[in-house]
């Protein structure tokens, strides 16, 4: 099948929504949890992406017109601060309704029966059902022109991590946390590790066979 | 286990780069194409993103010093185009060694044996192997100050995708094309669907039980 971009644009919004929200593969599951004096903050994000390592960093993207969201990005201005909590399997549904339009008098935490958790005087709620949780420093907010959106970045400050995912080398085993994936807007993915391999080096690279002939 | 930041920078760099590099999650897995009259460019990107569906936009994080994805990014910049191909199982491993350094005058094309194919005037290469294909134009350079990344931004202009994988209202099942996800730098995981949620409403949350009590 071939959408070129008018097949796109001229297909039904919640048709093309889930089209383009799908496209781009597997996306990360995530928390991310606020705290302002008026009350906390949870929402669902599958836009967290690794922006370095040194320093250790990640962003998230944030739409222009996303009313809840907007809570989460003046908690974040206000204390500096948010956590980033992995979905596992367990709590895909309590995860999923964060994303619910709801007054900003009433926290996701209790809507979702989540709990809030604070750790290490950090100033932003980790959430306890969340095996590997992140803390992170507010950074920086960049602009995206071409539509409107912004990035949020964030430096890693703390990291929790069960000690059975990870090894002496730093690999995480994302399959033994039952960490998710989200296809989407709404569908939920588990995780296999299939492989992995080492760092590609020019003189080590297999003799490939192409499949196609 | 905890660490605080101290510990993560008093890390061996190649612990680092592991931990941090899979700490948000899983990852997408896409092979990047590029076009110049000297020669074509492939490269493997955990990092696409969904930007927005109107216009249907995605981006990519662009490292500093790396050589290779320079080439990348000169091509983009050379003609305006680009395309994302979904890494799926069978050819993971040529997929992987697309990131090895090497001179800019070999293609990993032919260094990993995967096959150029052009469609529809297109002027970059999509990867015939790949059963999802996306061509984009682009768009904007975002410089990240915090630490000298960038982000290419890209207009859909047209997908190729399987039939059977996407449904009347646009959802789209990785798992029935075998799309992978990437875990840190070189763990490769496969997808299998948990569920799909209803878009959620304030009126019809589910009364959720606290899993810790």
């Amino acid at each position: 099948m071939h959408f070129t971009s008018k097949n796109i644009n001229d297909l039904n919004r919640i048709k093309r929504l889930n089209l383009i929200n799908g496209i781009s593969g597997i996306k990360s599951a995530n928390l991310i949890g606020t705290y302002s004096k008026s009350g906390t903050n949870l929402s669902i994000f599958s836009s967290v992406v690794h922006l370095g390592s040194d320093p250790a960093m990640l962003g998230f993207i944030m739409r222009p017109n996303s009313e809840i969201r907007r809570d989460t990005l003046e908690n974040i201005k206000g204390n500096g601060a948010f956590t980033v909590n992995h979905i596992h399997e367990s709590i895909i549904d309590q995860a999923h309704y964060t994303s619910a339009k709801i007054d900003s008098n009433i926290s996701e935490f209790e809507l979702c029966s989540l709990t809030e958790e604070y750790l290490n005087d950090f100033p932003a709620p980790y959430v306890k059902e969340c095996q590997l949780k992140i803390g992170l420093q507010f950074v920086e907010k960049v602009d995206i022109k071409s539509n409107g959106t912004s990035m949020i970045i964030g430096e890693i400050k703390d990291i929790y991590i069960p000690e059975e995912c990870i090894d002496d080398k730093g690999y995480i085993r994302l399959d033994r946390i039952f960490t998710v994936g989200i296809g989407g807007l709404n569908s939920y993915y588990s995780l296999k590790r299939i492989t992995s391999l080492p760092y590609a080096r020019k003189d080590e690279i297999p003799k490939f066979k192409n499949k196609l002939m």
